[in-house]
């Protein structure tokens, strides 16, 4: 049997030890877990970047990792603090949208309110830090096997709280979607899945028109290209440089793909 | 019996490969240990800085973890390089003053200058790198069990080297304390402990009266609120928000508490 | 047996999902392989960089390591994958050059065209993300004992591309060199190798002498000293500063060793 793994996505930035923290509460209920970052660079509070990243990397991971995403703004409020076991894997954290990708895409199987502190770190939880005392402890007792139904209340899957999705808009001659985000190399991220994606196409943004391609290499060094992203989404690149700097872009800008086959 | 873990906090940022060849080395020793990153985003020469987040850190690893500090402008000076034993851990690194919080909080047993090199990397150590060559993997051989004072000769704790600490003044009306640190999210993380904060509260801070709260989210979002954050501190956080931007504060500033009840 | 580790150098920051992706990868092949970071900070498209950094960094891992390396601007094009055994460790990644400074330093045994699916992830190939779909994949086979040869088709290690390397010059009164790296401190790490170091220089860069020294404390603080940095290069540091920033210099700048002895 596999060893399952814990993965985490917060908006804690590199510069403290609250990410070091969590693994090292991890590590007392577990210490033979394996921990992956998947990303602690989301921006402050940003829940749908947090949503969107999360829905882009849990499909590489077994079933039985442990998703936690600490991206809490509301942390110590009376939003809930949640769990819930999908086909593809175990998810933790606050029931704030951050899961929005993920309930979308897995099918949810069972859903709890965290309420057991039977399965937190000892002592009261800090109003201000759930992620090191009630999330991490909850996702190493349930990588180490400890049942997802013991550790709270029962939630019906439908009503954990999703973003507002607005898909793109499509015709026979267009598809009109937005940019869902900007990954370090400028490249730039539509909402348009690889399934709404034509065999030939042009891509106009702002006053640039954006010839079809394969990889970044289809265009000459310099040229901007748009292909279909390793995560399944209509993107924009250029070839040995940087989308956003050259055509002036940013989330949430309008994309036009008209259609030419 | 746990798996005896290894933490690193340096000032080698993430941009160079020294904390992969650190890893690189613990792994010579044995590759069974298990390495957590604390924080390489310490100021470089930081001293003070590194000193307050390994203590806010240590406390949530098991007693058999093993801390490796590397923040060291005396790398090949006389600085003694130190290992020592407390009841909530071990600690390796320069003798400089790193480690001031732990010695301040913790119960030191035993402690030694590093001078075995049998239990160095093989070759001589370089004069400015002694994180890969001698902490490492002491560090590495003390997490495998190899005894500590099999490493270095006898050094009474009380001499090992502590920064200057300006605790907070307090009277029956105020404390007067410091801000000793800002985190990522732009939290003003005080020097006063939680001990010291009375059951009502306003706080201070240049032209700004800061109403005391449990959460974030105990005023308006765009508000400030001092609160007792996560690792123990009087903080002031703004909800939604970054303090430092809109306070126009930085570490060492004056905080006044006053106490209302 | 010790386990085999994998590392993993790249282009691709922390602020995406990329790095941790591969990691589920690696691990849906085998959950008990451990992955280290040595840097994912390489400036997009910097083979050069990538190719010195991890040049540094091999020679302190065991001969069984696995190391990958994704800076890979020509993905999808007709450059080669490769994976090559040497006696100090594996490699897998594009043939680009990357790996310049371990095949100049180790003694390659075999090395293979990667073309065998079956040790990639299921499913086509993404054209852009080779790191995720056959590197990180084949690392992981690699690492489980798999053969390298069963891999792919045999080339000939001299046939692998390789860098232009411009090696210092060298007369009997000096050594002229330049600037090949900037590390995170500030300090200059040139193309001068340890080995070409006389026992007595001074160093000119632009209009500044810089006497040669031990370690960083050599000189008082604010001063510049030159000396044999911890990777084996002549390396120009200010004591408790930051070189770069001190004298004006950036990567390819020339520096004079003038051999005083």
């Amino acid at each position: 049997m596999s060893s399952p793994l814990i993965t985490l996505t917060t908006d804690f930035g590199l510069t403290d030890v609250y990410v070091g923290v969590m693994k090292g509460v991890i590590a007392q209920v577990n210490p033979e877990l394996s921990v992956i970052d998947l990303n602690h660079a989301i921006p402050p509070q940003n829940i749908a970047l947090a949503s969107f990243q999360l829905g882009n990397a849990y499909p590489y991971f077994s079933a039985n990792t442990v998703h936690v995403v600490v991206v809490d703004p509301g942390v110590g409020s009376s939003r809930r603090a949640i769990a819930f076991q999908t086909d593809a894997g175990f998810f933790v954290g606050p029931d704030n949208g951050v899961f929005s990708s993920a309930l979308q895409t897995a099918h949810t199987v069972t859903a709890v309110e965290l309420n057991q502190p039977q399965y937190w770190r000892t002592g009261n939880p800090s109003a201000t830090f759930h992620g090191r005392d009630i999330f991490a402890p909850v996702a190493a007792h349930l990588a180490t096997g400890f049942p997802l139904v013991a550790m709270g209340a029962a939630l019906d899957p439908q009503q954990l709280v999703q973003l507002n999705h607005i898909p793109p808009q499509q015709s026979e001659q267009w598809v009109m979607g937005t940019i869902q985000a900007i990954d370090y190399f400028g490249n730039l991220i539509t909402n348009i899945p690889a399934a709404a994606i034509p065999s030939d196409w042009t891509v106009k943004i702002g006053e640039h028109l954006v010839p079809e391609g394969t990889t970044y290499g289809s265009v000459l060094p310099g040229q901007a290209v748009s292909l279909v992203g390793s995560h399944g989404w209509l993107e924009v690149a250029v070839n040995g440089g940087n989308a956003q700097a050259q055509l002036q872009s940013q989330v949430g800008d309008r994309i036009l793909m008209l259609i030419t086959n």
